[in-house]
């Protein structure tokens, strides 16, 4: 794939103006507070698997509306861990298995991996355990991205990414995690979900945000053309009358939004050849960011990104902060 | 396309076991009897549109459960209607815009062109107004074959064929219409249904069922290259553990066991290229119909079928009952 | 498929120069002429169909060179047409079938649908029964795009538009249809047909031109990558020797200099991710339409358009004119 | 590309019955006959290219009708002609450019190259330079497949053929060209020339026949997946109603027939992995080329078959023809 | 993907014969013995790694020749670890990144994996260190399949599979790894490669072998469609003249001959709409190996096969291993 | 294929700056020192083939390290040859056959046709004979572009310019080849290294370069979507760490800085929509070419350019020399 977007020189410094509700807080504070209401409600069941280096809990947790949401647990058998990093899935997958998300617990935090409520019926690497068991009331294009777009109230990602806000209160449930120890992390859906996370909630300690999606609809939708941005092109273009409400609805949902009201330190990447999450989109998401960031740009990559590479830079970035941590609670010397 | 299924002289033959739950009549008894409690609540609005040679309703019922499903009424304006055509709608598609339904009325047929909830939003040329207000506890892959298919009670076809059952009620509360003078009628997915509906109601005058989808899905899984079978195939890859509860609720589904208890007249059609709905699954189902039935075979074409060609032999069809009608009734020598 | 071409704020300027050949409307005129010694020869017979709403006609004339031209005549049987939409056919499709033509009809008006000699063999949809019996001195590409392009003369589209020209002719002959109450409408093909007999003629009461194709040429050339335009690209291609005659021919044919001409009303239509006629070869015509005008753009749209909302759009228009013409009569209050 | 055809051992034994018409003969004799009532009206310029080994005429001959048809001759400059070998283009190609035909010259023996009428127009490699003056009736998929194939007389390969039988007396015709020296040489729609033209003349000393088009209709239409036969399934699969005149007329153009009734000399070629002219059809015309014949089998290709190594074969044989002469004659020991 | 193989009936009963040289053996035996004279030189680094839960090793080994061969090392850092899976890689990719490789040193076991020599330079998600140091005498195709592949003694093969006999060599050096306790395993590529060193070897404690390539090469060359089987097929349609070596070459190679000398336990897996590395070829190995065996078999995947669902019945298997010895150890009840 | 690079003004003027390694020149000059350190040990071998009009050698020469490099030496039988053209093959094409390389040798020229060391082995078309025995220390991407590119010294670019350079010298002991009397020529990866060859030898007549490849990596890479540029990409891909290394080693091997040391007359070919060799990095070479020039550009093409068309200007322009000698000697008038 030929790059196809913006100069490298030009994105790194496209900044965007932002299109915001006048409402944007309010609707996202109420959102919260309605769930809020729900208990969290969190069964967590040990699972005998034969990984002995980490402990297994099939987790079920209530997300919005009480819904169950599934997902994994799993952390060190052997130290106390160090934080959890919560992982939010890609478009498509689910939660997988347990013996998938081996990463974090082998570098000493626990991880907690969040199905995506209604995905993972499609990926045969990743699949998924959880439904999302709310209709439309309207016809709505294969996928998730178009379901209940015609308003922000009954939008799709308007309950996962509750669910996403609730799997960090989840994380501090978990034995041994020690308060103010999260991070979010994802790559593509994912990294839009942590992206947004990270603007709803003001008590973690990083998001590692990788090629993320669901940020910069507006140009997003004139030039992705792979990926699931083109569902909403194709509701549109068949429900030609819908425009107006779809890209209101997207107006509550956008990243830049949610990026500029993160705190936390960012981990951004990007790809300069994405057709899926166009780079335009993913620093639009970044250069609004309202906290400490840096962004690692894979100069000759699609929407893999930087894969595995990225990971060794997170686990790295991980590091550091554990030992910063230890070096303020003078653990070390 | 090249052929890539049986020859034509061995199509012709082709009438595989049906492999039937022995609880089918009881489960489709009941679905039937828990749906005929919610009354059947029409609303049926004059549209004024241009199309002066016709009445155009724009009509609401209570679907299953009571679910709100649209569909037009339209009839001609200068004629008593020679009976009613209920329509239903190729996969994606919608009810579409009053304007591309004029065929029957211009016959002297009112017809009624039910949405299929829950589609209809990624159909340029046939969108559709209805939404399916259930979600699902498990997740599914995109578009809705896998909807709720872990069970047959959850299985979005129960809904929709259900919706396609009380259309046909719906069609004789029509100003107009006579009794006994309904036909079902469609196109792949359309076709499929009008089966079923065929197969579970014995009041009908005709059945006019194209390249039907929804029949014989062991094979359909097997040889189908194209279409909406593969979406079955996508989940079960992605959740290798789900084919016994999947294949168990297809069972209650398949056109084959509907076509067995049609006692209604058919006309079917196929094509030869058709990876779609291939041909040895259609004939499975015409040669399991019980009632009378006759078979336009395409041989040169793939899923459209024989497309105009065909709804004039459906004209010339309709045509014939009418004359025996009048005939039946001395109206004509 | 993602944006494209020129953004809409520059797409609502467009107004590309014309190069016009000095010698156009002479060349125009002498070919008119040529074709008007030819007597129109209207042959049109009833057809009995089970469309009782309708009466069919099928109809032959003489069209450039007295080569006989296939099309449909079909009027409202139960009142006295409006007026006549004549009707020309997108790229590759023919007349079809008279029942996929029941909306003007069905309306009030008749329609006249004129079939595209020689294309309609390899439409499924819409097959047609015009052969177009002149060879050619030189070696073209497959497609009707390249036939006889050395010349003005002898290029496919000079015999095509005077068909079209005299369809006019032909609906004028109808029983019933008034004077002065024909309207040209055509998609893709049949948008650049409707604009072209718009330019050369001055009786029509308005044209509907959807997405139309044969604009533009020089620049369609470059951008467009799908459809009948890299036709021509294929012959340039391999006869490198070849450029300016093609050049020259097509000038005699670039719907800019027609749309120049025309002094009827028009509606156009446009969608802004249209590869096979590229939203700005569309509004290149659009501009320099010299009579009212008015376009409707499909911003999510490929080359589909707005189909049939394009039509409920030119329905309203027709409707407003009939309303007028009846105001203008008396016949209204 | 796998295997999709009969094996190799089936291959080896498939000889199909033929279903010929009744007056083949009487057809082909009125054809020849027709034809053979126009002067050949052989001009051939010389022409001065930077080609000094080999002299080079722009021949243009009357082909059907009396139809120009170009070509090139094409003969060592150095020796007298050894023969002539009389090539034919494969599908879309025209007879190119002169420098693209120097193998038989420089073996020793003359080519003439021979434009197919009407093609040429998309091959930027072997561009044509003659047209096909004959329109038709009817309208025709896209391609010279269907043109005017709804009768033997009218169709296309009619004019083709005829020309391709005088282009052997064109070859007879220039200087040097010792009588009953004629090898006819083609691959693909050549090769199915080749062989139709050994099947109307006596007095060929050679066909060499590379995967040949136009053979076993019936069954290229069910199997080949790529190429031009579907273009006749593209014509079936719109005009529906057509199928029985095609096929008629596809029975007197068949190759099987021909080869039936030759009486030359033949080196087949064919390839396992040919989706274009499947193998069983090549086989099909080798089981029944009445005279002596090889066929060269390449296991592992598609349609591009031998290429330059069946070239090398086709030069061996023809060396070993040259010596056979010469021994003949009494000019080698 | 449709199903395209033999039925799963057939495939059960699929065992073909042999065609194996008659030195088969004595050329491997030759092949080990020069390769043995070449000390292994194992040089470990251990690398400081975030991943605190394995100690991790950058492994450099001598392979065929004395080429540098580069692998991971990874064990569990808190246990003995109970045994070493060596793990070889897929085609196009290299050992990736340490912690892409932490399911087996989790489950209590260490892990060896192994680079591809030549390979990993294309794969974004597994990128390689190793080169192949070895051209060739003559052209190959792109890819590894056709590396002097005219002779056993240069097939690219034969150097990476006692490589890959080594790796098990290397892996009895590491600290703590217990004799007699090496799995070897693999998917695709890397289950060829299991199922080669399984033949060649009788010290293994068992096989994991999933949907292996290199395996029936006479049927996978006929019948697989996509992957590096049609390799060979590009080389040997350039290169007509090389069948006979090439087949003679792979008959060195082929799986069901290692198969037929195991001694070892397999778990095997095949995909049945597996395009390619076809079912018959997985069950051609299969049904010819010659120790304990079982195998799963995927009826709804491509290529994929069972994916993490098969790693969790290998860790099952792993953990019955584990268990077995501990019991026969006395160390359990 | 639409434009898709710079207007073709804009083409007209491009003419990037060089970024040139300090040492471009004494790498380049070592390299051929080195390489002249190995004898050429030309063997020839006459073909006994059936081209009488040419003689046939089958040559063998040492290129690169004293490998083995094969070629043709073709030459007119009945002339002595004006001077011999040098052909370079492009990407994944051997020799082939002598019976493909006629056009200079009926032109008066001899021809050497040079293997591309390791390649030939995956055309039909044009198979080659020799192959590259250099391996690497690291792993590449399939195909020969990114085969030892981690410096310039191994990169396999390196050898073949090499080979292509002593070519010149090989065609210079051939019998009756005048001195000075060189012209090279090629497309594409031909073009690439005539122009290369063009750089770093004074003593040629001429140079025929046809849509060059390996031109103004840096840009290539960006845009080019099709060919080979795209294996670099897929390197950096996946191996990101390489960047560095990869982009030093491509600026030994720039056609740029080759053109900018030409100081023969050279006539290039561009094609406009050529996405293999995008015309801007043509352009780049063409601009910076240091001796006269010439460029034909064609505008409707693909990577094809201008194929036989652009034969026939290079005959044009080698019989204008041959004319030119001619006279400067006395010979003409």
């Amino acid at each position: 794939m030929p790059l196809f977007d913006l100069p490298l020189t030009e994105l790194r410094a496209y900044r965007p103006d932002r299109d915001e509700p006048a409402d944007f807080d309010d609707f996202w504070r109420g959102t919260l507070d309605t769930a809020a209401a729900v208990p969290l409600d969190v069964r967590a069941h040990p699972v005998d698997t034969p990984l002995t280096g980490v402990t297994v809990e099939d987790v079920r947790f209530a997300g919005w509306n009480g819904d169950p949401v599934h997902a994994w647990y799993i952390a060190p058998r052997h130290t106390t861990p160090l934080g959890c990093v919560v992982t939010y899935i890609g478009y498509h997958g689910g939660r997988g298995l347990p013996h998938q998300h081996l990463v974090w617990p082998t570098a000493g935090w626990a991880t907690l991996v969040m199905d995506s409520r209604g995905q993972g019926g499609s990926s045969t690497s990743s699949p998924g355990a959880t439904g999302d068991p709310h209709g439309t009331d309207d016809p709505q294009a294969p996928g998730m991205m178009t379901k209940g777009i015609l308003s922000p109230e009954t939008y799709y990602y308007r309950r996962l990414f509750v669910d996403a806000v609730r799997a960090v209160d989840v994380a501090t449930t978990r034995q041994g995690v020690p308060p103010g120890r999260i991070v979010v992390c994802g790559g593509s859906q994912g990294g839009g979900i942590a992206q947004a996370v990270a603007g709803l909630r003001d008590d973690l300690l990083a998001a590692f945000i990788d090629v993320p999606f669901l940020t910069h609809f507006r140009r997003a939708l004139d030039i992705a053309s792979t990926g699931p941005y083109p569902e909403i092109v194709r509701l549109l273009a068949a429900r030609r009358d819908l425009e107006e409400p779809v890209m209101r609805t997207l107006s509550y949902f956008d990243g830049m939004h949610f990026a500029a009201r993160a705190r936390t330190a960012a981990l951004y990447s990007v790809a300069l050849r994405d057709t899926t999450c166009p780079p335009s989109t993913v620093f639009a998401g970044y250069h609004h960011w309202a906290g400490d960031k840096e962004i690692d740009v894979w100069p000759w990559n699609e929407h893999e990104g930087g894969q595995g590479h990225q990971v060794e830079r997170q686990l790295a970035r991980l590091r550091q902060m554990a030992d910063g941590v230890a070096e303020r609670l003078g653990l070390r010397p």
